[in-house]
């Protein structure tokens, strides 16, 4: 008997195999669990769990490389910590058993991290992932709870999943991730829209989905069928055939069916992404996030180590575009060297950005001065910009830095709502725009991305984060500027194109994305994409939108995954889910 | 010598007199401080200390009623909670003398509340303020750091200043206040606003003023004068009677010089502030925050209970409007009995407000039942509106609700951007929207309205505040609905002039800012009120938006204290001050 659960599509395509459930966690060694008396053999083999679970996330780590990496880094150096061991020890001196010395031990630590709050606070769920992998370990129990390899690809099914549960899976093994918790922009979205597998998120019920079960997710329009029968099975992948050979014919540079050009580029974090770039045909970087470098290090990186990192990427797109956003710290992203004056209520809403560089002068003066080196080394155009832009006073500032330091293109971040209202009076001061959708929908609906019950106001068809890219499209258009887009909206296929018909000139995305969103504009012309930009802010609601704009839309058929008779989303409500996604 | 200090000034008026400068704090007691003996005593003495804390807390508490009252009360409850009395008592045991115990037994209730966060994570500083208050009570110094009495009125000068410092403070004693720390909405400006007494906060230096000096403190330019020759003390109190004179003589509804009426409104907090609204002309309230009638409460008060309170602020208007606000609980207001579904990264962009009371409807419904039972009984014309919606669904789901319980009018606040930006939407379903600009400056520039080196971006002339205003009241102008500001933008004599020239219908705010706003109404045309909004919205930051307004607006001279030649407030920067407010 086939069943229907419903959640937000944050990936798409077409994804069928069996459920491989995500058991919760380990449970807890009760209270009160003593070993039997040799506690020097105990401590030994309490440390020694604690020391094969960090070696394992550090060679994941290595393998995964990217960002990944220095999730997993971080989450081996939780498990090294020597305060940690100290009172593992004590704690099974006194009789305690390995196991519950390693659940009490992380008790204190989880404490002093919960009190951090902000980013320290949310990494509670990675120390909780170290602590069960350590006493599944103890318990002679498997480590990973999900399989490295499988006969035939499975649909990763959990409440939610931790990074070092996906960083090393790949499309042979995964068909889908479908997952309870988690919202557009959370770790498990991410990581699936970077392998190009289907993913839902934000899916009541998912969680308790009987293993084995066979699975079809649809990663457009959010629905996940339970038993299918296998007519609706075959239906969809043969849908999902023709979409993958639509795609593969899309070649060249990103332009309109009239010949209106519109450059694809893609979102990097570092050298490791490059390969992936190039081989979607990114034309560009439209956004190289240069936080990796800057993570779990006590102090800066010297201007030498930043000059030869961005050099790599430069290298990479010779007499291309390459967009590097200065350090993005505060928020979700503290560092060590350069953390906020004060605790902060709301650190969403506090000194990150470009607030703490303007804060830190000689933090961003390196940087510059190592970009414009590495610019002068030939390769690619460089161009650099500021995050967390809200005044024309401050981007002003920006651009005067910029000059200072000889760089010749400088640009802002548009993620903040106040910067897209004035755009006009912040183009005047800077050479282009990048809107960031992600942050921009955070801040305009004052939705926590990180909070899963609100995923709805975080859709992207949402009409005022529309008019909101139009308004900053139409102040760049004023002084001749160019405006990209960077947020998670560029790689929507549909989306893309009403974002150029709102006005916006280059788009730029995970990797994968490109092929879907190159056909998409090669079949519609530009004025296609402008009725269908103003049917979607004709509309009061995400959905309405995106229907209005894709009556429009003719070419999308066939093209998103969406199955034959392409069908509406579904949208959950905004009391769908009130779980939280890993940020 | 004469010298100026340079803040942001946040109650207008002109204050003279000597500096009284808090004290930072009482140092805390050395570690390894002990008693000679006699611990029975001593715990004596120190339990002694902390119950006389709690006395002079909760009498401070009730002689200022009101908001204040509940603020002290819980203080009054973390000085007599029984697990702190218990762990001082086993700390004098120990030999640790009285303040070190009160120190140190402090400091666990300190991490657990930090640990918390938000809300409660804020109230760390109240908790610290109780301690302070314990340890000096013990060393025989006095327990206030304000004196509640003086010969002359002083100038109340210190980094920042705890509620229970100010409640009971009168404009007989204080002649203007000035803060190191604080924003424009933080506890110190808002008692100011509510007390009509000058004030300056985020004003760098302000913490190294010389007790005594002679200060001159303008509360609208934000200029702090110390030791001024007395031919300038001379001229600016002519010039502040002369303005009080102005004031007086401002009486009847408000209205523009051509008779376009502006209803002039208060926003209260409870019955308390009733008084205070009916002795300055308030034509109704604008804004009754019903969240007091909640605080610190394990479980929601009865239906019969919130009648009784709603019916007491509506029988004070008969005929005239009254706004309730439903309970806006989440972010810096969780309550007991009605917490966020979990924890939250940025509580202020979590599920707060509407949010919260959609997950629990059978809250919302006991209110609105209230409400409508408060209103059955005759008195004012009651109006309800719901905070933090937006977007028109969420706009649609309130107005049924309200239409479900038998109540004629339905609004919404607009204080998310996305509400503001698609104000036309919201307007198809409900009967009018009130302006909240600071949460709406809150969330359009990202920036915490609790941290003090962000209060640049909450100067109410921002342009972009501006435009979200005008769009506010143009998408209500389109549906023909009413659309007032309740945000402390409205108390701004200036800016209540643009406010009207950008389309709003009323204005509501401290009583205290009620005559000043009455008189700038009263001395300029609709006209002039609708080019001194254009002008300030073509320019490009707050100075210009102020500075262009006010060429419009001739009839200000005189009349909002910033002297005979109304020099240009003076802007900090953004680095110019690191502190928090209290919030």
């Amino acid at each position: 008997m086939s069943r229907t659960l419903t959640g937000v599509g944050v990936s798409p395509g077409i994804g069928y195999g069996p459920a491989h459930v995500v058991e919760d966690a380990v449970p807890a060694p009760p209270p009160g669990d003593r070993h039997d008396g040799d506690a020097e053999a105990e401590t030994h083999r309490a440390l020694r769990a604690l020391e094969q679970v960090a070696a394992d996330l550090q060679e994941r780590g290595e393998r995964a490389g990217g960002e990944g990496r220095a999730v997993l880094e971080a989450q081996a150096m939780m498990a090294r910590d020597p305060e940690l061991a100290a009172e593992v020890a004590r704690l099974v001196g006194s009789g305690v058993s390995a196991a519950r010395a390693v659940h009490e031990g992380f008790g204190g630590y989880r404490e002093a991290l919960a009190a951090a709050g902000g980013y320290l606070g949310a990494r509670v769920a990675d120390l909780d992932d170290v602590r069960d992998r350590a006493i599944a370990v103890l318990a002679g129990r498997p480590v990973s709870r999900v399989p490295a390899a499988a006969a035939e690809p499975y649909v990763l099914v959990a409440r939610d999943l931790a990074p070092a549960d996906t960083v090393l899976l790949s499309p042979d093994t995964v068909a889908a991730f479908v997952t309870e918790e988690g919202g557009p922009t959370s770790h498990t979205a991410i990581i699936a829209r970077a392998m190009g597998v289907p993913a839902v998120v934000a899916c009541p019920g998912a969680a308790s989905v009987a293993p084995g079960a066979p699975v079809l997710v649809d990663g457009t329009s959010g629905r996940v069928r339970l038993d299918p029968p296998g007519e609706e099975v075959g239906a969809a992948r043969e849908a999902e055939a023709a979409r993958r050979s639509l795609l593969a014919r899309a070649t060249g540079p990103g332009a309109t069916a009239d010949g209106h050009a519109v450059p694809l580029l893609a979102n990097v974090g570092g050298p490791g992404d490059l390969e992936s770039a190039l081989a979607c045909g990114a034309e560009g970087v439209g956004l190289y996030r240069t936080e990796l470098l800057f993570l779990d290090r006590p102090r800066a990186p010297s201007v030498e180590e930043q000059e030869e990192a961005y050099a790599q990427v430069l290298e990479a797109f010779p007499g291309r575009p390459v967009v590097v956003r200065v350090l993005d710290a505060g928020a979700d992203k503290p560092l060590a060297f350069l953390p906020p004056p004060g605790e902060e209520p709301n650190p969403a809403l506090g000194e990150r950005g470009a607030r703490l560089l303007r804060a830190r002068p000689e933090v961003l003066a390196a940087q510059l001065t190592a970009l414009a080196r590495a610019a002068a080394r030939g390769g690619a155009r460089l161009s650099v910009m500021a995050p967390m832009v809200a005044t024309a006073e401050e981007a002003a500032w920006f651009a005067a830095a910029c000059r200072a330091a000889g760089l010749p293109s400088a640009g802002v971040m548009i993620e903040v709502p106040s910067a897209a209202l004035r755009a006009a009076d912040l183009a005047a001061e800077v050479d282009f725009f990048s809107v960031g959708t992600n942050d921009l929908a955070q801040y305009a609906f004052a939705a926590d991305r990180q909070v899963g019950a609100l995923a709805a106001l975080h859709d992207a068809w949402q009409p005022a984060l529309l008019d909101l890219v139009g308004a900053a499209a139409s102040g760049a258009a004023a002084h001749g500027r160019p405006c990209g887009v960077c947020g998670e909206a560029a790689g929507d296929p549909a989306l893309a194109c009403v974002l150029v018909g709102l006005g916006v000139t280059s788009l730029s995305m995970s990797a994968p994305a490109l092929p879907a969103v190159r056909a998409a504009l090669a079949r519609h012309t530009r004025e296609q994409c402008v009725l269908a930009a103003r049917a979607a802010r004709a509309a009061s609601c995400p959905a309405g939108a995106r229907r209005a704009a894709r009556a429009h839309l003719p070419g999308l058929a066939g093209l998103t995954g969406a199955g034959p008779d392409d069908p509406e989303p579904v949208e959950p409500g905004v009391s769908g889910s009130s779980g939280r996604s890993r940020g």
